[in-house]
């Protein structure tokens, strides 16, 4: 419903500026979902970045069912994968996501099961904390998670990328956090993230009370993205290069500079420094920093040395 | 004494742009404060709205005693008024606020009472408690508050549009962290909620230690204020048009989503969500999602739905 | 080690613009370190307030192991020095920092001691806690510290400088967290306090995942700086002014906002307020206040009272 | 309805031992409530001490709709009374409370309004906080309570004795956290405070998941009470002898540990401590100490000091 | 190896009483594991009660690999089974639990895998965040639990039984924080609850760090244990007696009291009171409420009473 | 002073049981302080026993300007000696300890420096600050410290002991926070740490706020003390025995627990787990585990392994 919403909104909005589709095609590894998925199509672009293509783009990627309990099970398995040093998540078709697909989620969230308001109550906070759980999955995931927003970012879609680490977006993309258009209180991690990841509480007020649009430039000068790029084209393979500087590092430096970033947005800086430390006293005993720092000294890049998995 | 100085400061201030009377007029409702307030004039510009002026223009809305509980009594009696559902706030006169009235509040704060140090400083700290309430009401209130700033924003005025969720200004403000001039560390907000207003810590800190003036553009590029108009008409007009976007919305999404907000500011990221899906398991059960989609579905906007009061 | 790596970079840096040797010389004492210290220059520009310089210039001030236990000297002897009311730090030579000196310090950090694994750990999460300090000292320094940077500053200086209360910086400056580049996630403060002094997490990511480096136009517009000069001659002199500017008011005001502004950062709002009043209720019977506000009736500036020292 | 099931109770509960109607009437003002309260009687059976009685015997001080309020505004004005320095806390007839009157209050619990579930739930918040209210003003009413418990203390019985700072009780007094009889969680305190009073986390998780009578022994042992008196006239005496003590000491000190052992409760250690030496650094100051250890070289008890009234 | 070193200790210990077989068998369904497992035997002896037994008798119960995941799917499951509102844990054969298996967990703890230290560190992470699990799952677990121990709780077992939420022992237990005996700091849980479920710190501490055996009387006098049965037949019966008084009452308020238990634990009692109010908002609107004042009302007990399954 | 009222106390107290002086001597190695301390007597009782003796008899261990000081020295050596594996702290002469010697410190606290409020209480707050560190040492110091106090211990006593990781005392001993009796809250530690080391709020506060004595019984029955002996001299045996079985075991198991305990008791279970995992992922690659695990197969004591020092 959300979907078909958003749709007509797209017609309406003559900006769009269309990536070409080769861009589209090359990203995701067969034009389409990658079993045991239905809704995202994983591919191994180059060694060691992973791509996560939200892949519905008939439906402008909604957000289904199976795309809730998919999303925890990609990267549950990802955070397993050696393999893996660093994520790439963008969105196949016109835009990165409508949000949620209130059609096929209604009987879940408008029609709530229960005896009663308590038993009602009940189940839907089960439900609140699992469909929570579909983004917070990025974040316990240890491998950065790079996202690159095309079109518009819609809803959930919003809940998404704030669960990320690094946001790209093109010149064309709009952001809205709709959850109030709705008649409820965004309740997946909008109204948690988004004041931790950009610097003007007075602009995530005015977003989350009357879901307006945001553009690109505003999202840039906001902090909400750190870059923007002129197409999608442009943005993906802008996207793959950052991912390979930082797949090209320590995965035990990146890794645990990730967990500790995430760390210490939750607490006090003395506590972040007491579990930094706590961190460090084994991981600094890597063969990592020898290698990097022969490198170092030899005038080559980090990203030629070997290092081993993770 | 404070309005004293600001007033002599303004006459230096060769930029300052008058805002045209006819707005100030036609914003409060009786050209003066409303009863049983001395120092507040509370309007109804359009329903659900509240528009709650400073009006003491002749002291440039120097805080006096007077001020700092009818504040109170005003958002505690908004906070319990069903017919409202955003308020906005401004100023009467020249300026948004000098501050502190410090020749009204003198007795107060500088003669306190007590039989020896320790018995002055239990009558001072009840004191300051009492004053932080002033403004932690604004907070405490579920209702979005809007506050339009012209004009100058000094002190006390400073901790009072930090407790405010969205944030305007003219482009003739200025706004100045004044406390560290009269010989004290901002006792009453502002060096609680700057630093969480806006994303960088080295001007929170260059404006609390040296008092120096910030004008609406640094105001903007920090993020202090989301948006900042040409003058005082335009952003009462935009002021109001802000409010009724917000107004025309579900009540219950719209407050959920303002307590949540602050909820999540004061906490981890996993206690936000904890009490986010807490909080929606019984909110979600409203009529309004219902309705909202409803709209939604038809491409209406959710103000020509009719919510119930909250 | 990581020294030479920076200056053939640097090298290769066209766009380095060298300061005018007659500032640098005019900022330190004596052309080089203060005794006791190796690494650091102590001079008293003006009354009340103290430079210290980064004083390594031939090594491009790396920090060495000198250096880490003489920053925690010269900080805890600052705190406790009454004529002292604001420090300015700043560094000797082409750069601010190329960060830690690796060749010094590779006994500790490569080589750490110990009969097995977790003796080795224990040892070295000894040292992480010491070198913590270091940079921790300036924050628990009650007097406000600006840090004026040009040139460079790298790894270790993004510690110090985020360990600060207002950040300057030259046209020329770059910045970079340069940890994961020699494998390892930076342990002593980057981690914890940039997120807590810049307003957007994706930048905060990409810097410290990356190791990219970011110029002054970013710094100034993320807000990691307040302010940028066109060169070190004129951003020592703003520094000095700025610094003046504080010293020159009440140090019981001055002092204690920097001591709130810490606490607020690292606790909830409500928390942030009850220490506040706690703090005022004694500090507000400081002759200070009557003393400024005198000054304020007279039309002087805080500037010209003598207030005694804490 | 409680108050009736609690009297059939009774009816069965045959060791009660009734207390000499003597020690009541003595201890009650006038043999009933005071106004401006119905259901309180307020006394000073010594200088400096108040009794607060809870003061329906017929109803078995089944706490009305009148009592939730009065108990906030009798506290209140406790708090702001110079002449009060602790509080004594007993009720008066068979037993202590037989807890909330249900079918007085049956109207706001059970028959909540809103014209949806979302609006009946937020009103029902509401109402909560407003009772938690009730309760947590004891905690911060600076002035010690002491609480003298006879017969039986059912419900929210048990929901007020926590909330004060020191608990008596008769050899005849069972303690029952009732709320799981009635089919609710209990929400006025007692989750949160029963396991921050005695030590045995099994222990409490027994009490308030079969709402299983304790009796004073266990209620002794467990530590929930700090004595046990034989009878309702020695243990009123007690707590008078107590209250003497607490009294007769300076109330600098003693409502300054009252307020700081609470701050301890909920903080760690390291909190704890630096607000403590916020707090002392002017409570040192005060006069009292001097007094206070110039009787004590005089080998004087500090009850034989006048302090100033706080 | 620990089960070896236990059942020698065993050996040694003579005042063990074995409970009468036929209570054990009565117990466990099939004299058994229960399909899918092979550590766990489950049971339902009473409508709404599920016996969890640990089922290695041969092996004194003792933590093999299979134990540590079967624990987490039985207690996911028992969450999610609306048909069971208590759960009662005890063990089979001689005592309770000998604690880690350490022989069949040798490969995973004592020879973990890794290419250097760091790596190994990484790995072990995992592992013990996992083995936490084991027993955070009893918390997460909405439904009360009471644990019956007899004979010997030793080691991973305290760690088990600090999760639970009753505790109940025979005469003739003993329990061990074994950990440093075998050269490391407990860390699947021990450390972190066992100070919160009993009241002597300094016991606490003695226990841990000393390895040092405590008893029946001890556990009970300390508050370990709320009850101390002569014999496990007893003890078995009083479990079974007290989880059919806790699952006879409202599930709705029983699970949102060992919910709000939890949570007050680890939050400020502010705090504690604040989620408190946000959960019962809807859980009040269930018919429990009216259902189980009805019963009261009839002097029939909540027992009775036929609540809707949560 | 304090010493003097306390000694005339002591004439009253006729229950006094004197420990024999042969005890005292063989635990102090000289009779009296060892160099550099004048308070403190050090001797090593038995290989990785370190026995820290309060040593001012003639003025009952009254805690003067110098002990406040060197307390920290001698904690921060402690910490710093890996010969040394557990502390056992006691008192010489009459009693454990009269608490603060107020003639020695009148200077500091009675008669504080500054020129006006603020700054007495700036210097007042650094200070208390500087003393609450005397006992923090203890805490901060990873090696268990057994207190075993005899006789008295009073005021600053309590602070102290409260700050030990496990309290013994003898029959004849009594425990009195004094603090109140002097006109001032206890700002050292004890009203931090007393209500998480006692399982009874209500005593606690009792203890607090009325300043009464507290027999050994009670400090059993409540936690305070976990053993109790009936003379100084068969203490002093089971102290040094205790100190031995801890000394037996792994020091990287014994201070890992320690250091986790105590972060436990600030933080929630689950923010303690974390920490634990991120602890263990390296101290479980300790030999010691291997070691301890071989001596176990082998049924021999732990304490017959030879650990490597940490």
């Amino acid at each position: 419903m959300l979907s078909v919403i958003v749709r007509s909104a797209l017609t309406k909005y003559r900006g769009l500026r269309l990536p070409s589709q080769s861009v589209v095609r090359a990203m995701s590894s067969s034009g389409g979902p990658t079993s045991p998925y239905t809704t995202l199509a994983i591919s191994h672009p180059v060694e060691s970045i992973t791509h996560v293509e939200l892949h519905r783009p008939e439906k402008l990627n909604a957000m289904n069912k199976a795309f809730w309990s998919e999303m925890v099970d990609c990267f549950n398995e990802i955070a397993g994968d050696a393999d893996c040093r660093v994520v790439v998540v963008s969105g196949a078709g016109k835009i990165f996501t409508a949000g949620i697909d209130l059609m096929d989620m209604a009987s879940d969230v408008l029609q709530p099961q229960g005896d009663d308001t308590a038993r009602i109550s009940w189940n839907l906070r089960q439900k609140i904390v699992k469909y929570q759980e579909t983004f917070s999955v990025i974040e316990k995931c240890p491998k950065p998670v790079v996202v690159a927003v095309h079109g518009a970012c819609i809803g959930g879609g919003v809940d998404l990328i704030t669960a990320c680490d690094i946001r790209l977006c093109t010149q064309d993309t709009w952001f809205q956090v709709k959850e109030v258009d709705i008649g409820l209180a965004a309740d997946v991690g909008t109204l948690q993230r988004l004041p931790k990841v950009i610097g003007s509480r007075s602009l995530v007020n005015e977003l989350a009370l009357t879901a307006r649009k945001m553009y690109a430039d505003e999202a840039k000068s906001s902090g909400l993205v750190s870059r923007v790029f002129p197409d999608k084209e442009a943005m993906i393979s802008g996207a793959l290069e950052m991912a390979g500087e930082i797949a090209g590092r320590s995965p035990v430096a990146v890794q645990g500079t990730k967990i500790n970033l995430i760390y210490a947005r939750d607490h006090s800086v003395a506590e972040g420094l007491d579990y930094m430390a706590t961190w460090n006293m084994s991981m600094l005993q890597t063969q990592d920093v020898m290698k990097s720092a022969q490198a170092a000294m030899e005038k080559k890049s980090p990203k030629t040395v070997a290092f081993s998995k993770l």
